[in-house]
């Protein structure tokens, strides 16, 4: 008897995205030599033709959980490895023409405290996904980073600035093939800050972030103009976008400067 | 003296979208007769040319302020047209040659109960956006709907069906003329499930929605895809996109299925 | 046939709060003459008795429904009127020995930008809640208000602060009749930031604010205690608890101080 | 020179909570032999006497990092265990009479499928507390896990149940010697819903957790009292305390019930 998701629909339409999402499961990496572990937040969807019921959503999480145990033994590189490795095992259980897979987790970077050299955690938000159209892959890349605006206008007029917190965001869409680093997107980001922020400070570090943040006025535009120009430099044959959004402290509400390249 | 907002850029780079979000303000319409009132979260964004260093934010604002003020002397019919004298009222201030104005609220459409008659009151979440790219006016609305999923699946192999929760989104994009109303979006997507869900229930209501529940199994596909169906039929010269996303009972991870026409 | 929700439960368990919640419905008060709209996001619950197996939900959505109608023709004076009528209204159709109501929202407060004199529609979240337990009516007002702080440590060894948007709560829990204006308590938060922020400034407003900032420096804990300071002169026989958030601007963590009196 | 903490405040007031909150770190445990890995959100509070000023809050990151750093070499058996040391270490560093640190994580559970016996993992929503108040330690424990319920009266007036994704929570307030088991917490709790859900689940599989299901009808008062009740035999001399959440496939809104013994 055929199952249910192998019928004809009632509507013949087809579908661009069928799958599944906010799934977690624990991953790991070996990146230059060092475990990485992740809970990844994951969504998991393919194409549907036309005359297919229905997806069948079990194979989809077979697919990310043989990939998981076989990484357990044969860790991966980087997270769109192992995005690559479900993609491509989910192929030999169920057909499909483009499929697509996001996980979306917090990446730690060990860092030093700028006059005190202590260690401290930095945690940023990213994004990995991975999409196979036909033979073709292809990935996008995000990261969310905090830092910091001073304005400059205020600089001006009131010989004082308002100062806030700010994220800024970096996508880049490649070929999957061409190497991006996380590492490298977050530094982009971070640059394009009146300073970059820290976990930890002690008072000389304070002290010294709050003179770089003084020295260095942006606006969001600025930011988000930054972002794009370290970007630009660092990454070659990709699709690059930024975001920048400033958590007034002025204001109620949000400032945002949105651009590619 | 030349505002610090019209000097030229460190880095000269256009951006797409500069503004403000996560403004809240209280607005009115006149629909139908009968009035309305929303306090929507507001995103109002512009492009920026390479050699202008910054947006003047406050006047973003000001358009929006001017546009609530008068609209308490003469309500506006939707919540578009709210926009569009928001876009028309920012060209006069600040220059821009695409810009984009997007309120989120909830909207509430009273109901009846389909067996006791009693009036009920049931909301929706809506998105209503309004470009003004050059001379030419552009919205996308977008209504997201609670309804449920019987599985198909799980009737034919276990003989009992699991049951959950879904939400259902259809997004209309057109031209700035071409009436859509919200009221009918809803309807569309509510059709596709299972079965429409209602706040108020009394006992003889519960049954028959349960009833027609077992009656109409469907998988996200189905909704996604009768979502589709149900909107073709209802608006012309729209680009049209369904989302279908099931809450599973059985599973941890909720499913989803999208599509457009 | 007795109702289910009226037999044995298998556990002989009294329970608390037993309800509803993630309830919207559209409601209006008139104060001081001027008509307020809300959207609130409502939970009701009641106590049950170890014997019965269920509450019946249907009539806590009757309550409401029918306090919302009756509204239409009898405005209420106040958020907490209406919700005591809600009560009173449960009371009548489901026993119960404490019922208790909360609805959250926003506010929106007229205000006059500080130099340009300019009218400016500020938003805050507030929190109402009544309590009847037995024949004792209580209740419980909360604002959650967005302000900053400018740092006194950073100031003294920098010689320049670091700053940020902060966020101030204020809860009074009092007797059902002791007159506690949402506007007041907004009032005591704001005069407790290094300055109160506002939608719309023009250039002349923000050097205002700006150099108001820099001559009150604080920290949470200042902004904790001095919402406490205010609200005691203010409100008497109530139990007073403030909470002050500050979204650091060279970290990527919060810092907070929370305080009663 | 006194620091600025240090000083005496313009309010003479003590606070019950000063701290951070928001804060990521990776942490990781070794239980029963094997190796877990967490990136929770902390948050860590003091109280701070009328007197001083502010908290010297780069030493509560201190107590932190330190803790992490010395559990490389010496990992732990459990998140209580990483927070009690991380508070005994502030205490060498900063004075509080009451201190407090809370970790929010998601925490994997190796599981296998009923049927087709398929391993699968399954992530729960975590909280671990401990509490330092003068010498005494206390710990508070929460587990936040899905499951559903099926509706016991539509069951009887329609024939047929609507069914719905449920969320079970059990929090445990303990003396932080006595055991108590994450794991022991998420089966009282899963035990507690019509049936237990899984990540994976096969035809098969499918079939015996829909017909459990049905065997089961229960409402959310039940699920609250079942939870009590597995927990009371499990966990002696500890407040215990449970809700149950139902994400209602019939209505908009959730259904709750919340007891405590």
């Amino acid at each position: 008897m055929k199952d249910t998701q192998d019928r004809s629909p009632k509507v013949r339409q087809s579908l661009d995205r069928v799958g599944i999402t906010n799934l977690r499961t624990m991953i790991q990496t070996i990146w230059k030599g060092k475990n990485y572990y992740f809970t990844p937040n994951i969504e998991i969807t393919i194409d549907l033709d036309k005359d297919r019921k229905g997806v069948h959503m079990s194979r989809l999480i077979e697919a990310i959980a043989e990939a998981v145990e076989e990484e357990t033994q044969k860790p991966a590189g980087s997270i769109e490895e192992i995005e690559k490795r479900i993609l491509d095992g989910l192929q030999t259980r169920h057909p499909f023409h483009r499929g697509e897979i996001r996980m979306e987790t917090d990446m730690m970077i060990q860092k030093t405290t700028p006059i005190s050299g202590k260690k401290t955690q930095e945690s940023h938000r990213i994004e990995v996904t991975v999409v196979k159209d036909g033979r073709r892959y292809t990935k996008k890349l995000k990261v969310v980073v905090l830092g910091n605006t001073v304005c400059p206008h205020s600089m001006v007029t009131a010989g004082k600035p308002h100062i806030q917190r700010a994220v800024g965001e970096l996508e880049i869409e490649t070929g999957y093939a061409n190497t991006v680093e996380l590492e490298d997107m977050v530094g982009c980001v971070e640059r394009s800050f009146s300073s970059e922020v820290y976990t930890l400070l002690k008072s000389e570090d304070e002290r010294h972030v709050v003179r770089k943040m003084f020295k260095n006025p942006k606006f969001v535009e600025d930011v988000a103009r930054e972002i794009l120009e370290n970007a630009k430099g660092k990454f070659k044959h990709a699709k690059i976008r930024s975001k920048a959004i400033s958590n007034e402290s002025i204001h109620r509400h949000d400032v945002i400067a949105e651009g590619s390249v």
